[in-house]
């Protein structure tokens, strides 16, 4: 081994893949993988005409969720929603699930009841089985979920697909994850202020924190698009925000794009948080994380059926690679859009409007390297 | 939430997994699912007549592994070949994997380069492909491995396919990876005692210290098989002990079983470390896990085949469920033989040769669910 102690944090998170991929450079690549490292899962053929998709996502206790926020059940249905997420991404079924926990000492069998309870009633609402996992104890918890499923290879659609004259689309709204738990830490803050041990109150700005703690994957969209007749020509799940996003699928097909600010939707509810926090709110629905929307880009003939759809908006279009990502408001005109990249619960995020001039890119904290090759 | 706090070791591992599967109990079946929670691997069927199988494992760094001890490299390597046993246990050939690392702070590139090294290294020697993963800070090494492999439909072995007067095949030998733990632990301790701090003595011992650090998946035993005309009945990988496996594939096939003691090979060295410890080698043989070797059935009249084969033991019979596992020895004669569970690294593991005799199962600190159902 070597003698040197160079800090992970200095590699930035495309310095880490790109090291990784290195390291890997040489394994001999399978006639049958179509997809390694680089999208939102892995795609490989499994036999008649269909592809199987595999993604995985680790969620550890004080990096992406604090379970004083997060009741075991939801913390069980998110862990699978948001890997149902990527799978999706891929306009893929969701099939098979497996889930291995760390569980720390102060963990009991009704917080473990909550869990898996949380697991089943996602896998039953997404029409999928468990079947695996591993339990172990742990300094704190983890969870590990893989999941996957499966696309006829007709219909499978990558990151790297859009073509300039594309339109963007995304499906729901996005900043209200990142206004859930903008509540959820001020709440935490006063509570910790008063001296008293912390209770969540769920009541109160009761969507934006269900949309933090308790996503849904939209498998619907993709059942939607389908019946629509539309096939995307490339798509993402929203996790990092719209920003980071647009510039994964703006890298992966070579293209830049424009994303039209007031087109980018956002609930009242989330704007009501931006406006008690003195927050902008074009910041959380660009830069706010953890949304699993999905965002994708269609052919113009299309567009005339997106705009049929329920909650779905056309959000700018795709342009050639030359010109950036870019984003227009009447307000600012056309500057340069920068992904800002989401921050997870332990360095608590904050979407800076300054991103929008800004060069930084996303910390280390989370590099889903299934997903962000470049 | 329930308020009571029940603490999850109450359970039992067979009560956690129970507790597990009730929860989970109403989630649809789909008819492609062959093998959900059960076996060393779930099964399901991808197409053109060929199955799929999955199996995930975690490492925690405390609990499954001490960093003092172990090379990232091998850890690495290590990380992938407890996977790979598990597919090659179901006569499946690996393909993919996916490997999610929470890292701390206290890791640096020079350990991710070995650790990544690692995995190459045994993705190329089992001929597979890394397909995905996710990388975040954590509070201590965290590894977690999904391994997909593939076999044909016709091929495929179970658990539960041990039938009365089938013969009870190992390959290799066993009891070198306690062997080499206890070296490891036995150096850590009167290096402590000096007050010096730890540095690792690979060569002596080099054998025992090698099966406990770096382990290698049996991928050429079921290709040996193969070659060999010979389907095993059932199989399962030896990962805590010959004795706790033997009960699986009793339990999972509603057969006994009597192994013969003096036919369980161990290395001269693996002699060597009991004797220095003045342990029983019968207990390291026997109840010593983490070699991963492969246990399986045979029908009579593939015996001789076994007979010609490099390095597999036939090391006992397949009986009546009524008679349960027994061990025989000429010293003791027939005895009932009880699994006596591995403990992992945390609960510094004890082979107690008390355990022929004991009621006591394994613990909670390692439950791969998806190989431990009833």
């Amino acid at each position: 081994m070597s003698q040197s102690f160079t800090p992970i944090a200095s590699l930035g998170e495309f310095g880490l893949i790109d090291r990784m991929k290195e390291r890997l450079a040489d394994i001999p690549r399978s006639e049958n993988l179509i997809e390694g490292i680089g999208d939102d899962a892995a795609v490989y053929r499994a036999g008649d005409g269909k592809l199987h998709v595999v993604t995985t996502d680790v969620l550890i206790e004080g990096v992406h969720f604090d379970r004083t926020f997060i009741p075991t059940s939801f913390l069980g249905w998110k862990s699978i929603a948001v890997n149902v997420s990527d799978v999706v991404a891929m306009n893929a079924k969701p099939l098979y699930a497996t889930v291995s926990a760390g569980l720390p000492r102060n963990f009991s069998v009704e917080m473990m009841d909550g869990l898996y309870d949380g697991v089943a009633e996602a896998c039953k609402a997404y029409g999928m089985e468990l079947v695996g996992g591993d339990t172990s104890t742990a300094h704190a918890l983890y969870l590990s979920i893989t999941v996957i499923g499966e696309v006829d290879e007709k219909d499978v659609v990558f990151r790297r697909g859009a073509n300039v004259g594309d339109f963007l689309c995304l499906s729901g709204d996005v900043g209200g994850a990142y206004a859930g738990l903008k509540v959820l830490l001020d709440q935490r803050e006063q509570l910790e202020n008063l001296g008293e041990s912390y209770e969540p109150d769920l009541e109160a700005f009761q969507y934006v924190i269900q949309r933090q703690l308790r996503p849904n994957a939209r498998l619907d969209v993709i059942q939607a698009l389908k019946e629509a007749g539309v096939r995307p020509t490339s798509m993402i799940d929203v996790s990092d925000g719209v920003a980071s996003e647009v510039h994964h699928i703006g890298r992966r097909s070579g293209v830049g794009a424009t994303v039209r600010i007031p087109a980018v939707p956002f609930d009242p509810e989330t704007r009501a948080v931006a406006d008690q926090f003195l927050d902008d709110i074009d910041a959380y629905a660009l830069f706010g994380g953890e949304d699993y929307e999905l965002l994708f880009t269609v052919r113009e003939e299309d567009v005339p059926k997106i705009d049929e759809m329920e909650g779905v908006s056309v959000i700018g279009n795709i342009e050639v690679e030359t010109k950036g990502v870019r984003a227009y408001s009447p307000d600012t005109g056309l500057m340069p859009l920068h992904p800002a990249g989401y921050q997870h619960f332990d360095a608590p995020p904050q979407p800076d409007p300054g991103a929008f001039g800004d060069d930084e890119g996303p910390s280390f904290e989370d590099t889903d390297f299934s997903g962000d090759g470049a």
